[in-house]
């Protein structure tokens, strides 16, 4: 069968694969280039680094994923350029993607303000590698104060600090304190991981900001009640080895994790067009490129104000929801329809998850806490899970530690750097 | 409640755990180090090479596995140096752990037969980062030959070297056979992973020479039926970034994987004592020492042949049966009984798979093959898992490669290069 256009898709996060999928009908070549072989399923990443969950049960092949849809082919590979004269992309291999349309889904990194060398000390959180270099370090950070005879390295090393107080670190945070607390506990002759020490460092004056007051206010109750030290107007200035300085105070911590600020990948630079602070192209309301209406940005590398007047979030279900309108776009193209009504954004909710059984869940209309936000957590995130095999895997996981208090993957394996995929 | 004496364990596989467990009523402390914090299922390795389990499914915490046992320590660390004369043994980092009975199960790593360079090129199979590396390069090879235009490249990534023909290497190449034309055969669009080329190498007349000679035959005929070519008197003499050389003929490989010969670790070295050709320790009948009555060497790092002339074999069970007979050692020595008998092998039978539903069973009494002999073998090594977790896991994760004919952990991660734990 021949077709209309070849869509290439880079980038295959929730925004990239949206929109391969929401072609599968459409008479078009679609081709999907990811530097890695599988999809992520980040939000459940913290579980990951904190020994809840193997790799393999949030990550799904991307071959497997697309392996039925006929029209879609994908590709390992990292982008290098973008020629929009020639309409071709290049990976660093030297492969040239000739395209009609391109679709651009790269997503973000944390973001350490200007401070890029604090990444070596406080590793941040959006890679497989990442979430098995910040396990090794905690876990090591423990064995390391058991055969201690230093009073206060040991305290040091049981010092977790988790900087930045949205959902990954509070996440992060409940989950480390619960791994601290519960699955650690009896293990040990010589420390009670039970002491250790879990500071959350936020620099507004509140967590969990996208969330309204009264959760944002039962989320530091749910991290108090675990043992977490929450801190907020609380401003990190310097990271090294040793610690962390935060508001001038120093905080000797034998880990630190970073969860704070958002960093685009380089689509504006591919591109040659401005990007804002945080490095997202500004695109138009159909996320097309100025100029450039075959070349869409979607996902945490765009930034977009919808037709509603709302500010489209980067969180998941903005990206899904970015892939599905582009594939519309492209298709009323196409078939010479006009285009579908201006984008708007639909918030389902926002939910986040603070160790057992609490969690908030703000729907607009309801905001829940407590249990039943805690299991409603658990139902969205299996269900939003890719496969039967994911699926059953984490459930197991999940109810196997609900039960034992232990945890399925405190393995220390590879190296406490997570390392980019290798160049060769 | 004071200790009669203090017995220093090195290494938590199969020999020193169940050293440890065996010592759990003995009027003793226990010290067990590891420079790893899990005890690993070293035979199921070879399907976390290909994908089909997860490292955490076959690994546990060895705190968590001695948790309850109110006699035993867990130290992780490596042992750099033991002094014999005041019975004290060092670590890398500078910790002295003195003893009155030391237990040294450190096992063994593939030998390159003088080619230690050959490493780099044909990884071996011992720990959770050799099988994530060689899982990496399998992967990977797929992924390039998809996206070579090259004929020859891509003939040469798909084509797949196993050396050795020891259960290891069996099993491997089955695993391997079954990804390419099972899991993998519909997911890529330029080749047909089917046409992969997989060749098992053996230096010796016949592949799993401690099997009976029919049942290396009943392993050759269900391995060539899964599209193996096995070549025996096949010998490398050549190993390189292209390829082996075998029998003077150059295979150009994109993976080779190094299942030969065993190199024990340098126990000989730190006791000052011979070694034989493969670094092993020849110990006395009790596993003891010549002159050194308080140290033993049980395991792959050991030579013995026992009281009924049976040569010990490198095997689980083997390690097993010398751990808990050097406890029945030590226990009567404190309580001033007379020795046990000499140690004696039992042989409870030899088990080896070769994909699905093929397997090889001698039991010496009985010899069975085919389906039967692969059930067999499930459930042995589900009954051997340790942990409840660890059963359900596998398990779980083998009922749906059998029903879906998928891989569970087709993640491509880290580093095609193994790296042990780093010096930090």
């Amino acid at each position: 069968m021949a077709y209309a256009a070849r869509v290439v898709i880079v980038g295959a996060g929730f925004g990239g694969l949206s929109a391969a999928r929401a072609l599968a009908d459409a008479p078009v070549d679609v081709v999907i280039v990811d530097r890695r072989n599988h999809h992520l399923f980040q939000p459940l990443l913290y579980q990951v680094a904190t020994a809840g969950l193997s790799p393999a049960d949030i990550a799904a092949p991307i071959r497997s994923i697309l392996s039925d849809q006929r029209n879609a082919t994908v590709v390992m590979g990292e982008i290098a350029a973008v020629n929009t004269a020639e309409r071709v992309v290049a990976d660093t291999a030297g492969q040239r993607l000739p395209y009609d349309y391109l679709i651009l889904a790269t997503g973000a990194r944390h973001a350490y303000f200007g401070h890029s060398e604090w990444e070596t000390n406080a590793p941040g959180l959006k890679t497989i590698e990442d979430a098995t270099a910040i396990r090794h370090r905690l876990l090591v950070a423990f064995e390391r104060a058991e055969m201690s005879t230093d009073e206060e390295e040991r305290q040091r090393l049981l010092t977790i600090v988790i900087v930045g107080g949205g959902p990954t670190g509070v996440e992060m945070a409940g989950a480390v304190a619960e791994l601290a607390r519960r699955a650690l506990a009896t293990d040990f002759r010589h420390i009670d991981p039970r002491q250790a020490r879990i500071i959350l460092v936020e620099a507004g004056p509140r967590i969990l900001t996208t969330f309204p007051d009264d959760l944002s206010a039962r989320a530091v109750y749910a991290l108090e009640n675990l043992g977490v030290d929450v801190r907020t107007e609380a401003r990190v200035t310097e990271s090294d080895a040793d610690g962390v300085v935060v508001n001038g105070e120093r905080i000797h911590a034998g880990t630190v994790i970073w969860g704070a600020g958002v960093q685009a990948s380089p689509v504006a630079e591919w591109l040659g067009v401005p990007a804002d602070r945080a490095g997202r192209v500004k695109v138009e309301g159909d996320f097309s490129v100025a100029g450039h209406p075959e070349i869409f940005v979607i996902g945490d590398a765009a930034q977009l104000t919808d037709a509603a007047g709302v500010a489209v979030p980067g969180v998941a279900p903005a990206a899904k929801q970015a892939g599905a309108y582009v594939a519309r776009v492209i298709k009323a193209q196409l078939e010479q329809r006009r285009p579908p009504a201006a984008f708007r954004y639909r918030n389902w909710g926002n939910l986040a998850t603070i160790g057992r059984r609490a969690a908030v869940a703000d729907f607009g209309w309801m905001r829940i806490s407590g249990p039943i936000a805690w299991w409603l957590w658990g139902f969205v995130h299996i269900f939003f899970l890719i496969g039967f095999r994911n699926r059953v895997a984490v459930m197991f996981n999940w109810l196997w530690s609900f039960l034992t208090y232990k945890r399925g993957a405190r393995l220390i394996t590879g190296s406490p750097q997570p390392r980019e995929r290798e160049a060769d």
